[in-house]
């Protein structure tokens, strides 16, 4: 299997630069002193995740492709719209299916190329996300809970369009790891990555980006107790299922799916072990990042936190970056958790 | 009477590198159409505030002087502690008196630069404030209310230390004004700066910063109408006192000092204006920093939001950017605002 490489991803950051916010890396005064701390900040993307960094990336290469190949769509695509007049390859359009941040992510990065979406999601996802993700021009189609997926390819059948996946893509996987080459550029010296996994994507990315630029650095994922999948599968040598009704019982709703094929493959190769954190955890590390640091995170961008926090002793020590992943929760869960 | 010049800043700038975070703007996709809006998130920096920078600069300053003068220390302290074996310059130690953001800015730029720091803080300051003017390895020496600014130069004096003030040093407001700077750098094209006032420091400098950048930009500073003295001040063409009972009622507890003879000459020089909001407008655009783009400011780092979301008819429309100056609340009032 084809991994993605440090090449792709420089050539992704290329094409994300001046559409994606280069997040700095916050150095955290509170941190143990044998281990100094450094946040990635990804909850400042504009949509509050780093997905933007993956959909720029998807959406910009689906372009290139189709300005090469004279209208015909890229990579698992369908056929595109054709040529326009001057000669310049139309652009084919877009559908995703997501009831979270890469909804919002690929809106937005079809808004800041010029190309339609189509965004399928579930009648019951909170009315905040539906307008968030309304707000950058996209289409919003609901269906019925559990639909999505058939409901989203029946309009890339119709539309002539490009389903761009949340993370079994090596554009996806590439675009995420533009983090990663950040976190190299700016820390050279890096010991530690932490990093959650859900689909992989982002792990793998960074993964790959870090131990391309920092061969001596550790990168460990982190997942849920909840939601260990991702730990069984690297044990086990191979992706373990778990029933989806255990799965969504954390409230790290971000990190809900698990790895694809391709992802797997990354993340035995670049990620060095996963450790996993209990919900109190989770919430503690919340916490920790508004009191001590002002940062909002949802649950998934707290769970690498709470293992710097709570998991010290399975963790190597030195300079460790870890990555707040995404800042989208409820204000009323923030309030709960803060209060 | 000499003002701070943008050749001032740009030394702040130097000065403060590697030291204080160069702030991103941060694009917010919310904003109205035609007058897309940056936020310049102040609260991401170490201490939670802008007034790292100046602390930083004013310490650096005080330290290159020391050694120019072999020891003796700069303008407005006492003398330095002499010249060491190597005929290196001893650092003079330095003094300030705050309960709010200065005393953590003065404590970490006297931990980064190796400099000892005695911080007179009253007794009835919070403990977490305390603890994290301690954190960076400042003597607290705590005193009965009121008594702050004499027990400050008897420190002085004591220790031949320098007192590094809040706002009223030509280097607080070079270093303040290295964020206009950034703004300048990465915004060129700017058209209106909202930035809070209340001893006038920040203003003072990113006013400079910015008009001498971006000339066509209007500046704009944000006062809680409870705490309206500099806008008085502004209007009367001199330095209006508000008495202190008046201005302490603001939730905006950062914005209850007024200006000096000094930065009241920068306010006429680089202000175009001032509006002016309530408390219940702050309070709105803390809850829209914090769930629209995942920011935690406290109630003066959301003084100038609440300008944009509700004084909308008093401001040039274009392009704005928001100094989100600080992001040091209580946990409880947060979680209040919030929920």
């Amino acid at each position: 299997m084809q991994l993605v490489s440090l090449d792709d991803i420089r050539t992704a950051a290329d094409r994300v630069r001046g559409q994606v916010l280069r997040t700095p890396l916050l150095p955290a005064p509170w941190a143990d002193t044998d281990r100094p701390l450094w946040l990635k900040p990804e909850s400042l993307q504009a949509i509050g995740a780093f997905k933007l960094r993956g959909a720029v990336n998807a959406l910009a290469a689906l372009d290139e492709r189709a300005g090469a190949q004279g209208g015909a769509a890229g990579q698992g695509g369908a056929a595109g719209q054709g040529v326009d007049g001057q000669g310049v390859a139309a652009r084919p359009s877009v559908v995703a299916y997501s009831s979270g941040n890469h909804a919002q992510a690929v809106a937005c990065a079809a808004q800041r190329l010029g190309v339609a979406a189509h965004i399928v999601m579930p009648e019951n996802t909170p009315q905040v996300k539906v307008e968030g993700t309304r707000m950058y021009g996209a289409e919003v189609v609901l269906v019925p809970v559990g639909e999505r997926e058939s409901a989203a390819y029946r309009l890339v059948d119709e539309l002539g369009a490009v389903l761009v996946p949340p993370f079994d893509h090596p554009d996806i996987i590439a675009g995420q790891g533009t983090a990663g080459l950040e976190i190299g550029d700016d820390l050279p010296d890096v010991e530690l990555v932490l990093v959650p996994i859900s689909g992989g994507g982002l792990a793998s990315g960074v993964g790959t980006a870090v131990k391309a630029l920092c061969p001596n650095a550790t990168v460990v994922g982190v997942e849920p107790e909840l939601a260990a999948d991702a730990a069984d599968s690297l044990r086990a040598g191979q992706v373990v299922e778990w029933p989806v009704e255990d799965r969504v019982r954390t409230i790290a709703d971000g990190l809900r799916s698990q790895p694809s094929e391709l992802t797997f493959a990354h993340l035995q190769a670049v990620v060095d072990g996963i450790v996993t954190v209990t919900e109190d955890e989770i919430r503690d590390a919340m916490r920790v990042l508004a009191t001590r640091s002002r940062l909002i995170a949802e649950p998934s961008g707290a769970v690498p936190l709470a293992a710097y926090l709570h998991r010290s002793g399975e963790l190597p020590r030195g300079r460790t970056v870890v990555v707040v992943s995404g800042g989208n929760v409820d204000r009323a869960m923030l309030a709960d958790v803060l209060g």
